[in-house]
């Protein structure tokens, strides 16, 4: 197996200015075709910090990808570093020079000689095409090694590595590895384990389950590694099939999709609408749906009544059920849902109210007691949830639950 | 000044399901006291790998701080590790041992042979008191250089770190070190540059000037070295006050503070409410105000009217308002933040309307413009403001410039 040494170069991440996401997301995705991650390291701007982790990562590893240090400014100094490494003359890459004199003439900027010295790269690598920024990445081979070097802009590393790095290293590596993530919510990962544990002890050795918990969401990812693509494809539907047979209750999606995206997309499909009524979620399930592009089409709006004068005025709740049952009741989210949906003229109407934290709870009613509603045309329904003591928690995870099970109420 | 590698251990660091955040946070804390951290490494959870991880950064660095691997697991190793490195027996350490049996007893736990280990430490370190978990950090002077050794969990980390750690370290380091933060938004760095830059150049060299921004704020971190702490106070107190009188115009709090967090506080002293009419932010405003514990004494709710429907029925914005001058204008939002204040019977009402794109411009409305206004009993008063393309950077900045519009409108 092929194993690799992730070097992210830039004094932002030294001082904690910046957190290292691309670290993750480089490790993710090398995973993902099988190149094992043995070590992530950050070094600052300096042509001595950078040339020894070069030399020490090539000791032991069989790739070092590289991030950061390839932007016009002063500091920048990760291309000129690997070149005096590899004895290497600096060499105009044609291709990018047009691309990088294209994009200042089209903003009317001037294209000046630090800008030119961008499409510079070292004549023994082959560069990589960066679509999204001015530095190329760079491919070294060396001695049976291989050095990349990408910029470390987030989106330009992102595309690099997806379009050019990825690929090439699949080509080295012989092993085929395919995968698929399925989406659940509403169980933990312990309880989700019992459920699947028969069968996940009998998944043959070449065939792999990652349980991958993230606040209101557990991942699950099957891979499965071997040399016969089309075999392993089937050998992988067959497991999914088991899996989605075990828990279909749990599944609402596949391969990343959030349920803010499964919702958008079968409301759009059948052109139907749907609004929020929000007290303890304080407008986030409104936030998440609006944060898609394209959400205007499906959602009209919401009403966060966030005190009982909101809900009794604007929704027209019953002072005589706030009263009787409380604002965190089956009977005060029914009224909330039924009204949001009449009110903003839609044809779903989601409410919340809860116990978000960390103050606030009661022995009836403790922190983290939530309750949801989901009202159509066809009937208003209300669930009960218990989450947890922690606010920004229990707010996303309220979140996450209510848009799942305006999911299962969706009809034509 | 003290030289630290920061090395955090663990395999889901490694295949990229956690993005490190504790690294940054580490580097942070520890450049604020002083410490330079020149490198940050993540290694897996094995012997040889954190054994040799941590030979080769004490060959450089005077301070070698891990985390991580110290759970009750069979894949936490990294205590025997150390232990065996540097030729220690283990003991027990008895006040964490009796924290610890307390804790399990107090849930009803069994306190197994497995959670008797955790209160073991090698005999030759200094045993760093874990108050929010059952793994002690440990401390070891090694040939004069230093191994810190912490749980990887974030917040048993930070609160090992913090009390524990920095002020032993600090000990150590005889030069003083003062920082100040100020908070500011509505103006991009460069900008900012250009109006402190005669004042920035003058600043002493023991007093330096560090521009951190993030989507909607610009931090400005001043921070003063030396060794007499109350001739530097006064220092730091001076050029503060000249900042202040430079940019008054942008400043709206201190420390990291965020613009809800004074909002929330400036109208909870005033015992004051506002509510929210939003459209392009989606209910973001809202969320924003709610994720604070105690927001429901200042905020009663908010109408997200995206759709020109909800504009019109539940704001009652008039037909000819949208349809001379459009969704996104000053008329519209004036008249939306009018009439969320007397719906919801609030002190201050807030509107927004904008296209966050990344679709929906046009030459007279260009993807990430947006008006705000702000409606209180003396006045209602409306902003223009462009923002860029990004829909979730347009939705956090519109949120940020929204509060401190709020801000600068609050009066008794």
């Amino acid at each position: 197996i092929m194993t690799c040494e992730i070097i992210n170069i830039g004094d932002e991440l030294l001082i904690g200015q910046v957190v290292n996401t691309n670290a993750s997301w480089m490790a993710e995705q090398l995973n993902l075709i099988g190149v094992n991650v043995q070590q992530v390291t950050v070094v600052s701007d300096s042509a001595d910090a950078i040339e020894n982790a070069v030399k020490r990562a090539l000791l032991t590893h069989d790739v070092v990808l590289l991030s950061g240090g390839l932007g016009p400014t002063k500091d920048d100094i990760t291309k000129t570093t690997l070149a005096q490494m590899f004895n290497a003359d600096m060499v105009i890459h044609e291709p990018t020079m047009q691309r990088n004199r294209l994009f200042f003439e089209g903003r009317n900027l001037p294209f000046t000689d630090i800008n030119r010295k961008q499409a510079e790269a070292p004549n023994n690598c082959i560069v990589l095409d960066n679509l999204c920024g001015t530095a190329p990445g760079m491919w070294f081979d060396i001695n049976g090694k291989i050095v990349v070097s990408l910029a470390g802009v987030p989106y330009e590393m992102k595309q690099l590595l997806q379009n050019e790095v990825l690929p090439r290293l699949q080509q080295r590596n012989e092993t085929v590895i395919l995968h698929k993530t399925v989406m659940t919510t509403g169980m933990g990962e312990s309880f989700v384990a019992q459920r699947l544990e028969t069968w996940e002890v009998a998944l043959p050795a070449h065939i792999r389950l990652a349980y991958l918990p993230s606040p209101g969401y557990l991942r699950l990812r099957l891979s499965a590694f071997g040399n016969d693509k089309t075999l392993l494809q089937s050998e992988l539907d067959r497991e999914l099939s088991v899996l989605q047979s075990l828990i279909p209750d749990l599944i609402f999606g596949y391969d990343n999709q959030l349920i803010e995206e499964v919702v958008l997309q079968m409301l759009l499909q059948r052109q139907q609408t749907v609004s929020t009524a929000e007290s303890c979620t304080g407008g986030a399930i409104a936030q998440c749906l609006t944060s898609l592009s394209g959400s205007s089409k499906v959602f009209k709006g919401s009403i966060v009544a966030y005190s009982n004068d909101v809900k009794q005025q604007i929704l027209g709740v019953k002072a005589d059920t706030l009263q009787t049952y409380g604002a965190v009741s089956e009977q005060t989210v029914i009224e909330m849902a039924q009204a949001v949906r009449q009110l903003l003229h839609t044809d779903y109407g989601i409410a919340t109210s809860g116990i978000a934290g960390p103050t606030g709870g009661t022995p009836d009613k403790p922190i983290g007691m939530v309750w949801i509603a989901v009202a159509s045309a066809q009937r208003t329904i209300a669930q009960q949830f218990q989450f947890a003591d922690n606010r920004q928690r229990n707010i996303v995870r309220t979140t996450v639950a209510a848009l799942n099970f305006l999911r299962t109420e969706i009809h034509n």
